[in-house]
């Protein structure tokens, strides 16, 4: 059914090398343990020698490096310099996206006013507000409800179940998971007299283009203006992001990350799965922060590595997790001190 | 097509005081930024003396200190001891919300014997069980599904694609955003010969009125009983409730944070982002818990702030940072010691 | 409407032993707070002697431990050597599951080549891609949305809301809760000229049979292969699992765990609340990791308790916490040596 790809297309495809046989044809891309004799599978990171000339795959992509450390295995090899992203060109050759058609489905509810581009695909039982607007190649899955004016750029794919309140901006290309809910209303009260009443939530959200945001996670609206995701960014699964947060271009947020309202990342930042970002901070451009660690002060020093609750360095903050370690040493070193220096002193005193 | 109001009108509205112009008319609120000449802007907190002077805003709400200490820049100016809530109030005039229309839309699967008054909106693709009660003005957005026996007090507005199992009592005014889920069953097993036997939940969960549950949020119902949220209480994104737990009053608990089965909380208990209860733990009325922090035993004084894992009194913890954070110094303090001692030592042998 | 059990037949069902008269019929089962004189309650655990007296139950269920020590109660009791187990069984017996129609709804909407078993539950709105499976018995409620070639085994229940990937499957008997997402993409980019390029996911997520899985939690799918829950694992809500995860038999993954792509945990592990595993770690069979804690490298060790960030032996964790509450002192006790060296080292200098 597969037809396949010689090794010399693929090599094309990704501007790589062959090593051994162009003509070699590979009918699939399988890891290392899976891959069988008409397979490509691959190694993306140093340390998989053993694994890959353990590999029943019949032909390899590996790191220009690994082949000129003597560490490939001998067989049919696809030599790269960016061994990651040439493996996403080559399985985008096998699994091309299908799309589905164009056109809107008989269920669904469309509201007055919207503005839908004919190639655009709205599924089953979808509900859309008045005024929205649907750019072209848009898909917009089963369940999706939109208020009114929502707006979706050219190529969006909104999966199943995706919740956007009003006037919620999609940017193009983007892609929201299935149970995304952007521009709910944010966290906002003020107490009086014991009674913590709401304060209306009337900005909005805005998701720049190619942004992509993973299943299950939410992007409170601004208070009065825009909570934003900047071009590129990528979001996991989970995630929470608080009303009026201004997300940079290009930064990645991990799993059950939480950045809490007004918060600021610069372009590139890093946070790791389950760190959290505390409101109002500010995070300077490419500051990495590894999981479960607490940003809970602003970091303006570009591409720093950070770590810990609070989060600080990363290396002062191995530093410190080296030092709980020997903490009962130290302990038993200070008691040692303390009989040896009482001992001293007894000694001083006799004298 | 906004018409504005009058600063002597908002001042009315507020109980607050005009300095300035009281014909002064302003058509919109923005922040401090973003305002321009017939916007009102405002500062609800101390320390932003200068971001007001440099605003746009043609007119500022500001705090009656501000004003008093001669910080307030030269304007007409909306005095007010409650800065947050009159914000609030503010904005609502600005913002009225629109109810949707009355009516079960035509989409909408009802169950037998549900009681849904003449002023609730359902919206399409709503599944409500059999026997469900709807109160007056309640709000039912699309999509969503509610099991059998459930009731929605008067008021209460339900956002798209939220999920009540059989029985959930929704109480009057509260707020669920889209993609909550109440009454999923509580997480209990009982270890039979290697198995986890799933030890029936046939409780349910019950949300008193006033209580607002951001998107993504879970309560499982209890294993018998009731798993409760207290009057008032307001819950973030992506918040685990696990059976059983009982929540007061008033309570804020902020996104991410996870409260474990048959775990209590006193009125006014704020728990921050991310922050975890253990089960079965008491937490005192007003108790703070930090972000991140786990609290993993009971906290009896009321009002105390703690932090940390395991969380405890907020003072100690920050010592306890300050002190990690002194650690290398403290070993090498040792390490001298250490070396001084020996050579006391030293001499005291050759004496 | 209920008729009731007298404690014989409970006897009967549980395999356990009545004290007292076996005629005794109960009418419900309650807590010890709340049951009254025709309830059956229980104690599953030590410590609850005080409750267990002042209960207003008339009769109890309590571990035969309980008896031995003379600590149960004089009312009717049903002795088990298995409380928790025996407990599930009778709330069943209570509560008995009612199974909903068979069959289509007429709203709902099936691709092409489906096989659905005449035996099965498909709801309202629910909508379902090509050449799916769905089994015997099969409960699939309102609004689930499956893609194409996914399949559904015997018994499997799904709670409305739910988002099955194309390719997934669903296991025997498997319980998905409201909003679960199944399949979706992973977190993969790989990073070309500053652009965070997406790598396709087309692999697939299986989770086997018995397992349960809470609302809103996420299982991603592989880059190329499976995304595995082993059979008879239990996750709780909000849980992240990321892509190429595998899950052993019967773990249990308390609410909002995260766990990295491609990491590996053995049979029987159990993640405590708010824990999280790296990506690529391996995690022993047996082991428990406490909650909040963080699994940054791989546990071999069978059955090891571990807690902390980074995760540890949780003996050795509680020294630490001990340690760190003592740190205050050790460092008074090292300035009082250095003034009691100084002095000793004056004295010295005098000689």
């Amino acid at each position: 059914m597969r037809n396949g790809f010689q090794l010399r297309q693929l090599a094309s495809a990704i501007g790589g090398e062959v090593v051994g046989d162009g003509d070699f044809t590979v009918t699939g891309v399988r890891t290392l343990e899976r891959a069988g004799a008409e397979d490509l599978s691959f190694v993306t990171r140093s340390g998989f020698r053993d694994q890959a000339e353990a590999s029943g795959a019949g032909a390899l992509l590996v790191p220009v490096k690994m082949a000129e450390a003597g560490e490939a295995p001998s067989r049919p090899l696809l030599l790269t310099e960016q061994p990651s992203w040439a493996l996403a060109q080559i399985i985008g050759l096998f699994h091309p996206v299908e799309k589905p058609p164009s056109g809107v489905h008989a269920t669904a509810v469309v509201g007055q006013g919207c503005e839908i581009d004919a190639s655009a695909h709205i599924g089953p039982y979808v509900v859309l507000g008045d005024r929205c607007v649907v750019g072209a190649e848009v898909v917009i899955n089963a369940h999706v409800v939109a208020g009114n004016d929502c707006r979706f750029g050219a190529g969006a794919v909104v999966h199943p179940h995706v919740v956007l309140y009003d006037r919620t901006e999609v940017g193009e290309r983007a892609i929201l998971h299935a149970g995304v809910v952007l521009g709910a209303d944010g966290f906002g009260y003020a107490l009086r007299q014991g009674v913590h009443v709401k304060i209306p939530q009337v900005g909005q959200t805005v998701v720049e283009e190619d942004v992509e945001i993973g299943a299950l996670s939410a992007v409170d609206r601004a208070l009065l203006e825009e909570t934003r995701v900047g071009a590129g960014s990528k979001i996991d699964n989970l995630v929470q992001v608080g009303h009026n947060v201004q997300i940079g271009r290009s930064c990645l947020l991990c799993g059950q990350v939480g950045v809490a309202g007004s918060a600021q990342l610069g372009d590139y930042v890093v946070l790791g799965g389950q760190s959290g970002v505390a409101d109002h901070v500010k995070v300077g451009r490419g500051v990495q922060a590894a999981g479960k660690s607490a940003v809970l002060q602003s970091v303006s020093e570009e591409g720093l590595q950070i770590a810990g609750i609070p989060a600080g360095d990363l290396r002062r903050w191995r530093r410190q997790v080296a030092r709980l370690e020997r903490l009962g040493s130290l302990a038993s070193r200070v008691r040692t001190l303390e009989r040896r220096l009482a001992e001293a002193e007894a000694v001083a005193d006799e004298d």
